[in-house]
């Protein structure tokens, strides 16, 4: 095997085109980078002898089949909606096929094809899934092998802005999809509490957020993923009473997104009507119930029960909420409406340091003790290019690469990495990178 | 034409079948009522010499055409996403076409085809939507003609319990799709004031309600629909500054289905797991907050602001919602829940009564003054089996029936019944049948 096929060269494809390149004068290998955009391949490529830059519409089958056909595995960092037809390819030509993105009951029902033909397709390869996957099958191994009873298991991961580029009200920069940040818990979040499973619906999902101690950072903001349960199987915790993802923000996120929600800004359903042409101010007084008095401000503060001058009103205003400057975004949901404008506040300024934090909390029972195991990663990014957010989507799914193509993987079918011959390896390379998690396991009962 | 085909048996199709059937012997109609239940069908017909049963799986194509072939208008009393392949089956077979049903826009597409071929696809022919646009437009025509100038138009309607047999804490019971009631409302509510638009998202919009005075029956809760501007150019309405409709309930309603929407309950996306096997009393704990101490109830009670025995919270109690009984759903969504309940506990009695309110309310300027005319209707029902809400939705589709069988109607292509050729006559003969609307024109600056 020799040639490996990317498909898309946009933001998280930085980290790993970089990895395969640095390997590949080494190990023989040809790296192809497609892209609609040829510029941004090549740009990615920056000129490496052993790296090639194609022109690609993904939604053109053929020249799409004749790229997979050349490749031994592909990697494609492609929109999600996208991957099955480039994995419907990849079983016909026998490519495997790595991608960062969740797997789809679409996906995993191509399971007996793909093993048939002895390949695999591993998703879930980046960071938040991907990562977080790999470091708590690692521990959760460990304590089972130690002879451990887990009893609790909560996992929390922030794309976060590093505190020394904190410059702005709510202490949050956009550093993965802004779309997927405005309509994040959207649905019902589940997880398990007490061997009971319990949920919280998106209107009261960022209301009911808590506190979790990140050591040597203070205090951080959680709620809740929709998810928590989907990996129960996977981990080998069938049994376990406690059972929780949740997302990481900086305190005082949680109540000012709230608010949002509570206005009702973050419904992608449904075009404004001449969304183009009103103004902030004037979107604002549309959600503003009829029957009270005072300024738009008043009136959006006695529905969110703040006082105008709160720090969550302040943070609406900081967004420009309350401008009279026209939205200028025809036919435009009132999401939409709102990512543009996080699009433009929450940008990273040059030299901007993102951050990310992982940690997950283990309790377990071992020899008539109570243990609560903390493990957490924190990792800054260079700039606001080579941000820590994607050298850690980039790295495991260039570290993946890697492993198939010297052909150290055994198993096949449709896969997320939590067995041993997967997340080992990955982890220890990771390591090298500076991706290290710091454990602290207290007795406490 | 003499054959009149009506599909669906159910629950409105009772007043559509009598009053055709009534009318068919001296008109020399044939109608056949076709059912997937021809025991349902025959029931209805009684044996009345006109009338004839037919089985039909409407999902059977051949069957369905043929039955339609022998037609010359086609009654649709199917559920909504239905009406599309009869609408297309009547286009080919060059039949009429009529429904209760919010026409789509698939259905508008139709129209040019619909109206080359000389037919009539009339939709929303019951009473709401069906008998609000033809009071409505029938006023507003009025005030036009007589040289009054519309700045308000409010629309609202109720199906509900009469007062002799309101005996539960919801003064509530069902007499349409449980189903529709349990989801009344998801999305975003729009509405024009003073000329601008409004919205409410639905998390707000039970709670957001109002109180009008219906002449003669004190004063009742309002919400607003969905869909406000969607008539606002079929009622020649265009530039109008205020535009509302809106739904009726008992007092007190409004707040404790809140109460619903607030916990969670009314989400319809996702299945409770192990629904057939929890406790009612289990799914409430579910929802209640991690970290709050307590019972369930004084829980919830803390979770939507209420004192543990408040109206609300007895409103919950009533439903069961505390019980330590089996829900005994499988694979149910909380939506779903809460419908089986419903229909249990909302359900008429023998001899209960049903009611309907109706009531629009205009503002228009006319030589200097400002007037607010009011027009309400208000109907019980003989019994629970004979609904004011199956009367009125059945005879405007009757009525219009017997138009296009005596050639009366001179539209073509896809419509609804806004203009005066329809609405004046159907108006007129159910006013015979005791639908009548009560005016009160004030003057109020």
């Amino acid at each position: 095997m020799s040639n490996i096929l990317i498909i898309g060269a946009g933001l998280s494809s930085t980290a790993l085109i970089k990895y395969v390149l640095e390997q590949s004068k080494e190990k023989g290998w040809f790296v192809t980078v497609a892209d609609a955009d040829p510029g941004l391949a090549e740009k990615k490529i920056a000129g490496h002898p052993n790296g090639r830059a194609a022109w690609l519409d993904v939604l053109k089958v053929n020249d799409r089949r004749e790229l997979i056909g050349r490749a031994d595995i592909v990697v494609s960092l492609l929109p999600a909606h996208l991957h099955f037809e480039v994995a419907q390819d990849c079983i016909k030509l026998r490519k495997h096929l790595i991608t960062a993105s969740y797997v789809s009951n679409e996906m995993y029902r191509l399971a007996d094809e793909v093993r048939d033909r002895e390949l695999i397709f591993m998703g879930e390869m980046g960071l938040d899934p991907g990562i977080d996957h790999m470091s708590a099958k690692e521990k959760i191994d460990e304590i089972k092998a130690k002879g451990g009873q887990i009893t609790a298991f909560r996992s929390y991961t922030g794309g976060l802005v590093a505190p020394e580029s904190d410059d702005n009200p709510w202490h949050y920069k956009l550093t993965w999809n802004p779309r997927n940040v405005v309509l994040s818990g959207q649905g019902t979040a589940q997880y398990l509490e007490d061997g009971k499973l319990k949920y919280i619906p998106y209107h009261r999902l960022y209301r009911e957020h808590w506190n979790i101690e990140v050591p040597g950072m203070g205090q951080w903001e959680v709620y809740a993923n929709r998810d928590s349960l989907l990996y129960r199987d996977h981990y080998g915790l069938s049994g376990i009473p406690n059972l929780l993802r949740g997302t990481i923000r900086h305190k005082g996120f949680c109540n000012a997104w709230d608010a949002l929600i509570r206005i009702g800004l973050t419904d992608g359903s449904f075009p404004i009507l001449d969304s183009g042409k009103i103004t902030y101010r004037e979107l604002m007084e549309a959600y503003v119930p009829h029957m009270d008095g005072g300024s738009v401000k008043d009136r959006i503060a006695a529905l969110i029960e703040q006082e105008t001058d709160s720090e969550v009103m302040q943070k609406l205003e900081w967004l420009g909420l309350f401008r009279r400057k026209r939205i200028q975004l025809a036919n435009a949901t009132p999401a939409l409406i709102v990512e543009y404008l996080l699009r433009d506040k929450w940008k990273l300024k040059t030299g901007d340091k993102d951050m990310v934090i992982m940690q997950h909390e283990f309790e377990y029972e071992m020899e008539g003790n109570k243990h609560l195991l903390t493990s957490t990663m924190v990792m800054k990014g260079e700039n606001e290019v080579d941000t820590a957010m994607a050298k850690l989507v980039g790295l495991p799914l260039g570290i993946f690469v890697r492993l198939v193509m010297e052909e150290k993987i055994t198993s096949t079918g449709v896969n997320i990495p939590v067995m041993k011959e997967v997340y080992a390896p990955v982890l220890a390379e990771l390591r090298e990178y500076g991706v290290h998690f710091q454990e602290k396991d207290t007795i406490i009962g």
